[in-house]
């Protein structure tokens, strides 16, 4: 087993490598903006559909630029928000550990658990989207889109199990690849348009303007188009993973990716302005735009492809932002005894494996529920960022007021700005998207911060329990009397094992016990038994009709304890065997014993191991 | 948790009532048939597909009837080679068990594990076909259908975990629900045609006759049919559940079933070789029927809809034959050791709930590989029921041969001809469908069947090891030296307990070992240790950078084993909580210890539980 982990995940990494394993800025580039990125696929498309749905003709086209510059505009509030948040929290910021800094640890569990059903949806969306990309190329596909999905996802976990530094080597190509990709068309397209060789695709079907755009209609499209903001906050939550000096190197990628993410969107929008492509069911905004851009010549043709197969890979992979992030998240969630501590443990390659399988195991069963169907993933996704984006916000502003420190008062003006910007975002997205699947988040993460308080109060009540009064209870006495109780099933060289350790103990007391499922296969071992002459070990029989085995012993070891002052030693021998599958075909009715024994004071389970020489 | 097994099972069926859950004639065809019966929803229409695709134009309506009374002789010669099984193997027949007893036990794990293959298919196409019947009436449903269908799975392995008379009780109702409604449309049908009122519908883009039909296509198109036959052999599986005298209710159960579905069959195919439904995407051929049969009059819009419901109600719960036999089956592998041995054990409510839950994961495995698509799923179908089939009878023109009872020659006429029959049956449909993805099926048996051949060696092999010496094993003198180790984490109360049972053990020697990953906690422990002055048991702190705590205490009980004649045991301190769920919340480090140091001999692992007081 260890041996095929190895062969899967490299070598195991000791406790001091740890400090090595940093990126390097174009590397951390690549690992934490294809998230953002990504986005651009279909950010501009999501506008125009809430505006086309809306029925307004052809005139939507007139509101996807503007829509688009107020979007850019939260961005641009966004980065210089996050830039104060990566210099004042250098060792990890990201919204949980500054909203618990200054709001305390009860709305550092909402920014937190808002933030990971995001990421979770990160990863769903990203990879059906980039499956759907591949299957409308290759439509023999679409029958296996699911199985397709899990198998990214297997890939991505599988990269991430890995470590950090190879996971940015596997992913820094295609995400270069789609933004130089996707610069090109942009440019090609500006030039054309300059030229007046660019025009809008003919539109029979559509009228040119029908009606009036209302209010509500243009906020639709404006939550329509928040997802493009999904993924800016990676950066601050994952400053330690940068080369030192880290602060200053994070800061410094978080701009580039901001400039990359606006000049994106702004050039796809404009050029869907000129081009006024309208969203089918099996063309999507982006490819007809590059289709308008490069034309249906074989080079144009060619190009087309390319650009299909760079937003495939970006889309698969924008789900390794989350990989990255989702289990640093929960590692802090458990450091502060909110999560189950097994999220804090660093695995064969120093990084959270537990947090990437939980991840991969929730987006994994998202794919399923909904068919790897894009369509309606889209209206739960950003809901969650957004919320923790205005609780970091804020709690950024109350952190300038409490601080103080040198600039202060520019830091809370841009803050505070930010604050109020995505908060107002926040309320239009879950208003807006409500109806179509943002309630299933607002339902989902009250319920979930609830069970995250409820945890983290059983988690200090065990240890108030543990730690008090510790050093009198190491001074406990030994209890007067000790009795040695061995599991016997059949009359086998592993009873005769079990039958040694148990007399190795020297207990006051000593004997077998056979709990008789089957009365006649009973019979039987109390003869043979008999026959042996084991005076000094008595079998005694006890007959279960109801086949709970456990409960039968817990009786059993009730009777011994009831005698006062007594330590019970319950002996169940147990077969090891070599090989895993060797394992599997047994069943694990001694495990399930030992549970149900721990309920009782002073029975301790003692499995004595009887080795089978290999076949 | 026992509780809330209680309330989703009911009550614990103690063993002596297990004589009791039987099952009524009318009762018995409704668990039994629905899996044969549910076929006629889609039979007819694979050999009109097959030959439609065959490109012979209105003409393959020509060979609709022919084929399908080629397939029903084939039915009734299997109705009367199970009568004979049933009689032979009162106590629970099936291909398994004939086979074991007259062709050896090789030929009965590939008899079986085709069987067992085949009822997973079951619940797949089944459930599959069931939820496409209903997201063709209700269209909005299509994206969930993956959910629904394991849905489906999910209730019908509830019923099924409950007990067999009650998934009875629940499936009876809709059994009968759509043998009538089918009967009455294959009677209006009839007197319809019978004075002249039922006519072909219009086909205006099929011409009357393309080409000749070669002996190919008409191979092909009975092939496809034979998944008619899937579910004929359910009732010889499961006598045992009969009401006595088990073998004469199951076989007139038997002829009841044939009956219906040979009716259900020729009518079927007999209305469409009048009809002449073109098989579409979205239309079936059953339903296209009923139109006809029936008009667009509102009332025979509501009878057609009736038909609909019956028969998506039907497909769902033909999975449910699969249920009652799967696990009885694998038990049956497993009694001979060729199957784990879990599938043997009776659960809480008496029948085989690993079984059951096996084969439960197993078809929602394929259900979400195919995305619960039918079409994909189907070629894969009915080949491995005709190798039992052929299998089974022929181990029963042995038994005749060996055993010469009474009638012996008739039988064994019977017999050979049934043999003979599904045995050309399966050479069919194995070429005919070998490409569509038979292929499959015939790659996977052997493998499995090697499989379960290894695992048979792997148990004889252990119960050799196990019984060999036993007796003198039992004699077996004390080691003349037994030392304590106790596993510190924390200075806690937990580790007090841990010591006081340690020290109850009065052993050669006794010592507290901390496995050190971080030094620092490391050194605070130590310190804690030397203030707290216990004497009696040293500390020992084993430095561990790579985190394979396990390895780590390797090293050290080997330490204590290198002495010689030594016994060690290795004593973990380990939270006992109260809810299930604060188990989820701690790691199982203890057990994975467990587990890696039952490798050496005379090293036992004794829990010893601390309780923590409810919060």
């Amino acid at each position: 087993m260890y041996r095929a982990k190895c062969t899967l995940l490299g070598r195991p990494l000791p406790n001091d490598e740890l400090e090595h394993q940093r990126l390097g800025k174009p590397t951390a580039l690549a690992v934490f903006a294809s998230d953002a990125l990504s986005s651009t696929a279909y950010a501009s498309e999501e506008i125009i559909r809430a505006l086309v749905l809306g029925g307004i003709g052809l005139a939507a086209f007139n509101f996807v630029l503007p829509i688009t510059l107020a979007l850019v505009a939260v961005l641009v509030i966004l980065m210089f928000s996050y830039r104060q948040t990566i210099k004042a929290y250098p060792s990890a910021g990201g919204a949980y550990v500054v909203t618990k800094d200054n709001l305390g640890l009860l709305p550092a569990q909402f920014a937190g658990v808002a933030l990971l059903t995001d990421y979770i949806l990160t990863v769903s969306v990203s990879v059906s989207a980039g499956v759907a990309a591949l299957y409308s190329a290759a439509p023999a596909l679409h029958p296996y889109r699911v199985p397709i999905a899990l198998f990214f996802i297997a890939i991505i976990t599988w990269g991430n199990l890995r470590g950090v530094k190879e996971s940015g080597k596997i992913f820094a190509a295609p995400t270069y690849f789609f933004l130089f990709s996707i610069a090109f068309m942009i440019i090609v397209g500006v030039a054309r348009a300059l030229t007046g060789d660019l025009h809008a695709v003919a539109n029979e079907t559509m009228p040119t303007v029908t009606k009036q755009a209302g209010i509500f209609l243009i906020l639709h499209a404006f939550a329509s188009g928040g997802a493009a903001m999904t993924g800016v906050e990676a950066i601050s939550n994952g400053v330690p993973a940068f080369r030192p000096p880290e602060w200053k190197n994070a800061r410094s990628t978080l701009m580039v990716m901001g400039s990359c993410l606006a000049f994106m969107f702004i050039g796809i929008s404009w050029l869907a302005h000129i081009i006024k492509p309208i969203p089918t069911e099996d063309k999507t905004v982006l490819s007809a735009i590059s289709t308008a851009v490069f034309g249906t010549s074989p080079l144009g043709h060619a190009i087309f492809l390319i650009i299909q197969g760079a937003t495939m890979l970006i889309l698969v992979l924008a789900a390794n932002t989350a990989f990255a992030d989702f289990p640093r998240l929960a590692s802090f969630h458990a450091d502060d005894a909110f999560m189950p501590k097994q999220l804090t443990k660093r695995g064969h390659r120093l990084v959270f494996s537990n947090g990437i399988i939980a991840l991969a195991l929730c987006a994994a069963f998202l794919v399923v529920i909904f068919s790897a169907d894009v369509t309606h993933l889209i209206p739960l996704y950003a809901i969650g960022v957004f919320t923790s984006f205005t609780l970091s916000q804020t709690g950024m502003a109350v952190h300038h007021i409490k601080e103080k420190e040198e600039g202060w008062r520019a830091g809370l003006v841009i803050n505070a700005l930010g604050a109020l910007s995505t908060g107002v975002v926040t309320i239009v997205i879950g208003v807006m998207k409500f109806m179509h699947g943002a309630w299933v988040i607002i339902l989902l993460v009250p319920i979930m911060v609830y069970a995250l308080m409820r945890l983290n109060k059983q988690y200090e009540h065990e240890h108030d329990e543990l730690t008090r009064e510790s050093r009198e209870a190491l001074a406990r006495p030994v209890l007067r009397r000790h009795v040695a109780v061995v599991l016997v099933g059949d009359l086998d060289s592993s009873v005769a094992t079990g039958i040694q350790y148990a007399r190795s103990l020297r207990a006051d007391g000593l004997r077998a016990v056979h709990v008789a499922i089957d009365p006649a296969r009973a019979d039987t071992l109390r003869e043979q038994w008999l026959d042996l002459n084991l005076t000094k070990v008595p079998l005694d029989i006890v007959h279960c009709p109801d086949r709970r085995i456990d409960r039968a012993l817990i009786d059993v070891v009730l009777r011994e304890t009831a005698q006062g002052d007594t330590e019970v030693s319950v002996i169940l021998p147990r077969l090891h065997r070599h090989r895993w599958w060797h394992q599997l075909i047994h069943d694990h009715t001694a495990n399930a014993i030992a549970r149900s024994l721990e309920g009782i004071e002073h029975v301790n389970v003692t499995f004595v191991p009887h080795r089978i020489a290999e076949l």
